[in-house]
């Protein structure tokens, strides 16, 4: 058992804490609520951002940068919009810093502001303002635009990844020339988040629509992705927004019809961000720290060589350099990527796959073994290898998987790049697989309201139940149990029943549950 | 001549803002200052990215991401930082926006912070802050981080691209064990800029160090790559700093030495910026608007179909399909990559390098070809081919250069990728050595002040001479002349020389110029 690791039976929140830290994915920062993400943890930000990138370029996006600050007036535009998020956000009234006479050695605001501007929380209001001036015709629609960016809400209960004051994320914002084309976008993004989740992240999504009280300030229709947590919680992982024509009546985005006359936009958006990052933490990390998916682990493969002598150390060495050779490609470099040039006893970086910038690396540090073994399982590194002298002279090496845990001896002669492809394609499915199963066994029915209370007491998970979605009922239900409608799943099976809140009859069906 | 595009001789600053207008790169927003980077302008700015960001992980480096937001008081630990950077940045003073009473629909700030926080302006306070609690021994160095980001500084004067209040760019940070190590990095990223200048932008540098007037706030050195634009001034393109043990002194990033003694880090940071693309606009472009260096271009070769008839259509969109083939890589999937299924009336992409998103289009939109060509033109597009019917018949198609403007009529049987990649290849040859005779042709030596003064009147470009670099004389040469000293270049003579403002005996040439 990991000493620096709570297990998740113990306590779940600290758990998480714990597997971040242990892998040194994210700090705190001396600002409250902001985190910093660190290299490891940046790296698989890089990797879920390339991933995007392509999809959405080819899905016809293109990228673009707006500002970050955004007039206070512009916020007011949309009446939805001021009321979701002017009570959360970051406000720069100044525009410099002067000596504080009262106080020697400090510095205090200058040079007031004629408007005050605030750091967009989301960039829907300023995007349109732009729109407004470049679309003209039906002939410059539609606009398909993505932004890659940081963004601020001033939340006061913050979590790293899941919910911090600043994040990262992709803000996608299209215009088109009719509510066919803007919802056929909106589809089209959730279905491109959807699949990604799956095959990059193996992590299981629910899609579907969120109930007026949960939905995105402005849209019409806000679509998600929702995933479920290892402690029964569910997470919303993305949405893609129908926002109709609220937005572009709003920044006056006009343009002249086929038909010659004025008409307003339709526009969409659509987001993810880093809590990616924590989702795919809470759904396959475990007890001895992080499990990465193998598409989104920047190291697919830690070497650990074991000698005592020199001339132990000669043999294992020659014997490594001939495995690393054969897992990597034929087109792989064999570039060090090591800071400087690699010292003797540090970590030495091998190519495994060049456009993803994984990596196999060798861990020759002065530690002991089993330490480092300790080390690259804590950063869920997917498959571990380990190298001693009696291997050698078998021609064999013992491989373990970070998911299974399984160990296994293999001839060195059996191994090439497509082995370790293949174990890693392996390792995907199989968390996918756990991870649809999780879903599937915590996914319970409920046809009364007393039965969704007490299997939100008893089990958390998702609960799917007939309801009739109303702003009352849903505060109401919030209240008494924490839970919300996670959504409207797509997939509804048509058939008829009552409202476990009313009795009324209906043929909507909701997943209820606990929410990060 | 182009009607939307002053010329330079006429009129050089607004030629520039009509280049970048008619080549849709960036607009300016509502935000004072602030600019939006459009999808042509930030295509750009992507291919940069890559590049850059390849190398630096070639040379060891790994991307983190640190908070947007700095406590005020960080400003202050390091006293030449807090001088440079304190009088330009934007201020966050309160958490929330409510509605104003005194003002029905409006809104004011509220929840004033305890500490006021600014925007970045650069990273080193806050990075040598947590540095410092990641730094324990040698054997954690050295950290070699860099972050792509957003940053901020209060401009009064901007133009596009080159000064905006917030830009776009990459820092790097790093600590180093030793003097020597620190140093070495500073030079190791200095010619990473220097070649990825030459190479991507075709953009040939001089590479030298800052004066003391002119180093980074908190910087031993300053050490700088400079460009000359060609109306004669030249611009700083970036710049890499070794920060000696100041920012490690002032943030307490300390170690645990080899020699079991407590020492300070060596730190460096070095970065370049949105205003990359600036100067390539102001190096390449001419009076017919952008001229686009092959490597960072979006759109590689941009077809246009001549045709009047259906049946010519038919007939050239035939003959344009093979030539498209021809010219893609076995390997180049012939994906779509136009918003919505391509319609017969729009730009038509295909990709041409799909690692570095490099398309070439077929313009069927429906316009008059003059006008296409013209589109294409402005927006820098390296080769342009148009296609007629004649032309089909012969199997042949015009071609011509961005940048010689020549035509030539090419054979299809004779093209393929290669060809392409050739043409290219050619057009940044041409570019580099065009820039590098035009640095050469414009910078002179002087031997007196009256000279500098002249040559600056009358030429402008680069003044070489013999000079003794002191904050006053510096200042007074500034005043009078609006020069300053762009670098002491590192490939001195080792002559011995008199200082053209003081008379004194120096070995010490720098480059005077008026700058951006």
């Amino acid at each position: 058992m990991a000493k620096n690791i709570k297990t998740r039976k113990d306590d779940y929140a600290q758990w998480y804490l714990d597997v971040i830290k242990a892998a040194q994915l994210a700090d705190y920062s001396p600002v409250r609520g902001c985190m910093v993400i660190r290299p490891e943890g940046f790296a698989i930000w890089e990797a879920i951002q390339r991933d995007l990138d392509r999809r959405f370029k080819e899905t016809g996006h293109v990228n673009a940068y707006f500002p970050l600050l955004i007039p206070q007036s512009f916020l007011t535009k949309e009446a939805q919009h001021v009321e979701g998020f002017a009570m959360e956000c970051a406000v720069v009234t100044h525009s410099k810093l002067e000596k504080d006479p009262n106080k020697p050695g400090s510095l205090r605001p200058a040079a007031p502001l004629e408007e005050p501007l605030i750091i967009r929380p989301t960039s829907e209001t300023i995007i349109g303002h732009m729109y407004s001036q470049w679309v003209q015709s039906y002939r410059d629609l539609p606009i398909l635009i993505n932004q890659w960016a940081n963004v601020m809400r001033w939340e006061m209960r913050t979590r790293l990844f899941l919910r911090t004051s600043e994040f990262l994320w992709q803000e996608g914002h299209t215009a088109h020339e009719t509510a066919a084309e803007a919802q056929a976008e909106t589809l089209r993004m959730l279905d491109v988040y959807a699949d990604f989740a799956e095959q990059i992240l193996a992590l299981p999504v629910v899609k579907g629509t969120k109930t007026d009280s949960e939905k995105f300030p402005g849209a019409d229709t806000t679509y998600c992705i929702e995933a479920l947590m290892q402690d029964g919680k569910a997470l919303q992982a993305g949405t893609s927004h129908n926002l109709g024509q609220n937005f572009s009546k709003a920044f006056d985005i006009k343009f002249l019809g086929r038909d010659q006359q004025q008409a307003f936009a339709y526009t969409t958006s659509w987001g993810v961000s880093t809590r990616l990052i924590g989702a795919m933490i809470m759904a396959h990390s475990d007890d001895e720290g992080l499990v990465l998916p193998p598409n989104v682990a920047p190291v697919v493969c830690a070497i650990v060589p074991i000698f005592k002598t020199d001339d132990e150390r000669k043999l294992v060495g020659e014997f490594i350099e001939k495995l690393v050779k054969s897992l990597q490609s034929g087109d792989a470099p064999s570039v060090a990527l090591s800071p400087s040039p690699a010292a003797l006893d540090s970590i030495h970086s091998h190519v495994f796959n060049r456009s993803t910038y994984q990596k196999i690396i060798v861990d020759w540090r002065d530690a002991r073994p089993g330490d480092k073994q300790y080390h690259w399982e804590q950063r869920g590194v997917p498959i571990r290898i380990e190298v001693g002298p009696r291997d050698v002279a078998q021609g064999v090496f013992i491989q373990k998987s970070r998911l299974s845990r399984d160990k296994n001896v293999v001839k060195l002669e059996d191994v090439s790049k497509d082995w370790l492809t293949a174990k890693l394609n392996d390792m995907h499915n199989a968390l996918l697989e756990k991870a649809r199963a999780f879903t599937k066994d915590n996914t319970r029915p409920a046809s009364t309201y007393d039965e969704l209370k007490q299997i939100l007491t008893t089990h958390g998970g998702f609960v799917k139940c007939f309801f009739k979605p109303g702003v009352d009922a849903e505060a109401k239900i919030k209240t008494e149990t924490k839970a919300t409608v996670r959504c409207i799943p797509l997939d509804q099976s048509g058939e008829t029943g009552k409202c476990i809140y009313t009795g009324e009859e209906t043929t909507t069906q909701v997943l209820f549950a606990l929410a990060y």
